[in-house]
């Protein structure tokens, strides 16, 4: 769909705080909520562009942290921008590489101009400042930036969770300060950890700065899932109606049920991508695992209900041989389903929000699997993901 | 296009001994001079079969040795046979595993009732007849299978050469008496190294025995190649005009060409999908490595001459990036670009050899690449490619 400049529009609310948004990007429109696939370097893993557009994404994810250490972020505004590099003409969002920076780097320092670490690649040393982080993510002329903000790890002390509250509402400011024009639109980040009160406190002093949307981070990395949504519950309903909402790094279909429910627009997890590439397949009745020895010379497809490329040609016979068989060909066709049933169940969600009946909807999810809250089976260098 | 009982038609002859043919099979027709992509486990290396159709693949090789190792070729027989199984509904061949048990096989003990190996997955151990191997495809269903032979590694002495050349012959017998019905082709293999007495009688053998077609086994083991094409014309000059003619695991674009003017239809060669792997390219202008620093920056496509998924919508920059950060996309993108061109060079041979013309065009690559006789750079568990 043809885009324009930066916008969101809240079409519809109703089942508990959700909502059905639409968001209008420089390189298209989107609806909400949206799920976004994760392609750190450029690249969804084992998936061209064409595949994603079979698949039915919408906005795609990109890290600056990953483009700026492998190729330079330069070196793709050089070749015309991050959209031309990877072939790629819808939305984009591109984190700051934030919470990258505290999961993957051998080295972390953070003072109050920026944060010092060694890359994960290569060990050389590399200071990042807010200011950077906002050219960077101009350099790649991404849709969507977000603020670099002080992700600290789980569990962090009241004393910790402050300081990074403080540091993140400062450096948003700088990043607001550090942007040109508005062909771009940039989110904030709301830090805090577990505690509620500075929860509060970040998010007022990012919406006194004002941003085109707002994310919620530091979240879904170790602490119980009640408390992830009882924060991010806390922290929604305190945000603009009328600014989309992006709770970042999450997660499994069911919490992304949860997130809707709690008035979340916007959600991004490698499970599906990185499901595929361990064997685990998101379907109409659950997980599969699809290495199990009974799919050995099963006829049917992953999915009987699922209309995917794979399911439409593929036994779990012939994937299970080529998984075990270590074929590349397995983590794409894995990775085409996957994402088939997160952007479906997407559109799923987003055709209950619009006809009044997500409550339902959900309730009947989780009815089918047998209770609430799905857990994520793996985590890495992905926003608590 | 339609197919039917095997059969081979030459339908035109000239420039040197090229041919250009037609082969029908249950799965369709394909046209000769042909390249196999080679898909050993029952899929190419990192392409799905919607891929293949789209680089112009005609005829697939797999290999009756992997299948039977793993998933098993009953278990392939039980979920409706190989092209069902991989999803690919155009013609197959089955190379037999002669070439793998000796390249890829802990212990390998030749007797004349068959070969006893350990699996080169698990040390299980194994024994299989001519007999079994033509089961074995049988189970697979695949359209053409290949005869075990003894495919003595590189040297072998004039006795050495001699024993196989006196066991592929009856082995090549017992092979034809176990064939049931005549649904699926079967080829014999020659052998006799670098012996071209034995090579003869090698030829003469199997031609008593009658066969499909003729493949010429046991070359480009590490011998220089002007022997390697010496005993293959030699061999060709010897073979039935009515029968296509099968050079094994061969070979660089320059190989093919200097095939095609000694009389062989049909190729393999891992070369285009395992260059795929290792930043290979082949190009209109020669090979290209794509880990090259020159690269990092370069707008262009692979090359600007070729119309695959590739070089219409990616960079050489993009392309060297994914390589270098170890993307499973650069594996597939390149793997279409290979695949993509030599499909794509043997439609030009037969395009050449249709209009007379196939001298001025062998000239003309090999004046364009500055000599003859390209080097294949790599080797592994394929026929000697």
């Amino acid at each position: 769909m043809k885009g324009g400049k930066f916008s969101f529009q809240l079409l519809k609310e109703g089942g508990g705080q959700a909502r059905l948004g639409k968001v209008t990007t420089p390189h298209g429109v989107f609806f909400t909520p949206v799920f976004m696939p994760v392609g750190s370097q450029g690249t969804v893993k084992a998936l061209a562009p064409a595949d994603l557009q079979e698949v039915g994404t919408e906005i795609l994810l990109c890290n600056a942290y990953h483009l700026y250490l492998r190729p330079g972020t330069e070196v793709i505004r050089e070749v015309g921008g991050l959209h031309r590099f990877m072939g790629w003409e819808g939305p984009l969002l591109t984190d700051s590489g934030g919470f990258q920076i505290v999961s993957m780097s051998a080295l972390r320092e953070i003072e109050s101009e920026g944060v010092r670490f060694r890359s994960h690649i290569d060990g050389s040393l590399h200071f990042l400042t807010p200011e950077k982080v906002v050219q960077m993510q101009e350099e790649l002329g991404s849709d969507i930036m977000m603020v670099l903000d002080d992700c600290p790890p789980y569990p962090a002390s009241a004393d910790e969770a402050k300081e990074a509250v403080d540091l993140t509402t400062q450096w948003a400011k700088r990043s607001q300060g550090a942007k040109n024009g508005d062909g771009q639109a940039l989110f904030g980040i709301v830090q805090g950890g577990g505690y509620s009160e500075l929860r509060r406190q970040s998010a007022h002093a990012l919406m006194e700065i004002g941003f085109d949307g707002y994310a919620i981070g530091g979240l879904s990395l170790g602490e119980e899932k009640e408390i992830t949504f009882e924060i991010a519950e806390m922290v929604t309903a305190l945000l603009p109606t009328n600014s989309p909402r992006y709770l970042m790094g999450m997660g499994t279909p069911e919490d992304i049920l949860t997130g809707v429910r709690i008035g979340v627009d916007m959600f991004d997890c490698v499970l599906p991508t990185r499901g595929a590439r361990t064997g685990v397949l998101f379907t109409s009745f659950g997980q599969l695992n699809i290495k199990h020895a009974r799919y050995s010379t099963d006829t049917s497809p992953l999915d009987p209900a699922c209309g995917c490329y794979t399911c439409r040609n593929f036994s779990r016979a012939y994937l299970r041989h080529l998984f075990l068989s270590r074929e590349l060909l397995a983590y794409r066709l894995n990775a085409v389903h996957n994402l088939y049933y997160y952007h479906s169940l997407m559109r799923d969600i987003r055709q209950a929000l619009s006809e009044g009946r997500v409550d339902q909807f959900v309730r009947a999810f989780f009815s089918q699997r047998g209770g609430k809250g799905g857990t994520s089976e793996e985590k890495g260098g992905e926003r608590g993901c």
